[in-house]
């Protein structure tokens, strides 16, 4: 007998679910009743994120199931380790055109797998037909007066990346090209590609950063959209020194070390923490480093004032070559 | 200046979250961050489901947006109320194919208002370009202990419906076969339209059913399918009696007896309780109803066994005029 659309669906999530809900022991009704019912622990704040990723624009139409599932959770833990958040549970919206079996093993599987790793229970989700789409809302916990707000940052507090931005703007475009990955190793293709279609979120480092950083916010837009937003919202302007910008060696190898900067600096999907930290307690940084081994890089700081400042060797870049908006309001 | 999508959104959603927010108090962060921190109240378990609407498939192209706004939130707020969970804050993702005024207004305020109703507050949400579809994430709270669940019924237990259940079915048929309202007064179509545009989820009656119910779920699928699930996860069959089914006047105007009654036992859209009561409990029943202003009519009860029995005066139906799924797996 064929499986229906929502047994095939159960069938790869209700299972590891479940075990799941016994491992984490605070999910007293998880999946199958009207709602979840869930113990939230005393003392922690609650931490919800909801993100949608849809396909053509998100993802590319016929693009890896496996890294469509994983990315869908991925950019939600990546919320939650802005706030320096420990994840708990998710839900799951999965709108699909059939119940392609195809489909679903991996696109299962990529969430699963990230969701285990981070020992984050699904509790809950609902499946319908329709465009190809995934939404995914997790919760998480934080200690009261212990979370990374993007609103923290003061003038003079240094500006960090974690880890090698630009890297997934390579690698979607050798997903769109891949012609041009000739020129390049094949380990450096691969790189590339893996930070696209698997990007690591951040929790290990947004946990490490509680007391330590003063504000925080994700990667998903680019690196001088998000530190604007950042800065922005610490009431400052930022200032970004191009020529720290951490290049990795295969981003440098796609683009050259001119594009490989303005990837850096403008593309969008890494998934990378950018925060601030005042200069006191710069010594921590790199026992954190180390300790999420994490390669953690200081790319400017926060000034007076409120604007993107952005330099190489001290002077300022020309605005038109920035290619990212001033303070849209997002 | 014309306004931006995500500045459209913002306009519509921002301010009144924010004044929610203020409102209740325990949204140490809400919109604008990576993520919303939420102060659950001590001693509370949260409760948290997630629903979608897709163009074409849970509304018509072309449909009222406050009906969708006030749809996406309330599928939502019903599944919270088969729980006896009290509504706290939500989160919406939004994909539409374009930042479109005369879509968003209304959708804002179909949503906005049935949210204020229940004193819920906006806290995240994301907004992405697509096929018409939203997702709500919906939190709530809920004594430890007190949660109505789908499993707690037994033999024995009588089987209640809140509401007149078939009016979504029938809203829908006028939606789709304006003619078919001809030889209908103005008023009796105007309350099907409503029950099916705008449905009334039961949270104050799902909240006075705390200690009283011994199981729970909301009518989304249909009476008889969902009172199988609600059997199914109780070990129990089901009886339902139809000539006990209630019927709206402007029901049976439109459908006739046999179709009224049709439309109340496999029609979906509902969004009422449905829930089992122990007959030790039934005088408490009536005072339910009388406070929750709700009708609540007795339409059978459990029985030993694992199927779903529908009589018609103490005969059993033929299987096949029954027209829902048994036991399908959801």
């Amino acid at each position: 007998m064929a499986l229906g659309e929502f047994e095939l669906i159960d069938r790869y999530f209700r299972q590891p679910a479940d075990a799941l809900r016994r491992q984490r022991g605070d999910v007293p009704v998880g999946i199958g009743d009207d709602a979840a019912l869930l113990a939230v622990p005393p003392g922690m704040q609650l931490v919800a994120a909801l993100d949608t990723l849809v396909e053509g624009r998100h993802f590319l139409p016929g693009c890896r199931a496996d890294s469509v599932g994983h990315r869908a959770l991925a950019v939600n833990l990546s919320d939650l380790a802005a706030m320096g958040a420990l994840p708990a549970w998710y839900l799951l919206a999965l709108t699909l055109p059939r119940a392609d079996e195809a489909f679903i093993a991996p696109f299962a599987r990529g969430m699963l797998e990230l969701a285990a790793r981070h020992g984050a229970a699904m509790v809950g989700g609902d499946t319908t037909g329709g465009p190809l789409a995934v939404s995914v809302q997790v919760l998480g916990l934080v200690e009261p007066g212990q979370a990374l707000l993007r609103s923290g940052g003061r003038p003079g507090d240094l500006l960090f990346v974690s880890g090698t931005p630009g890297d997934a703007a390579g690698g979607l475009q050798l997903e769109q090209e891949p012609a041009a990955a000739a020129a390049m190793s094949v380990a450096d293709a691969a790189w590339l590609r893996d930070r696209f279609l698997f990007p690591t979120p951040r929790v290990a480092l947004g946990r490490a950063l509680r007391g330590i950083a003063t504000a925080c916010i994700d990667v998903s837009d680019g690196l001088a959209a998000d530190a604007g937003k950042l800065a922005l919202a610490s009431n400052c302007a930022v200032r970004i020194d191009l020529e720290h910008l951490p290049c990795s060696p295969a981003l440098r190898a796609l683009r050259g070390e001119e594009g490989a900067r303005r990837a850096a600096l403008c593309g969008g999907d890494d998934y990378e923490l950018c925060f601030t930290v005042p200069p006191g307690k710069l010594p921590q940084i790199a026992a954190v480093a180390a300790n999420v081994k994490c390669p953690l890089t200081c790319i400017g700081s926060l000034v007076e004032g409120a604007s993107i400042d952005v330099r190489h060797r001290g002077i300022p870049v020309e605005s038109d070559t920035r290619g990212y908006d001033h303070f849209d309001g997002r």
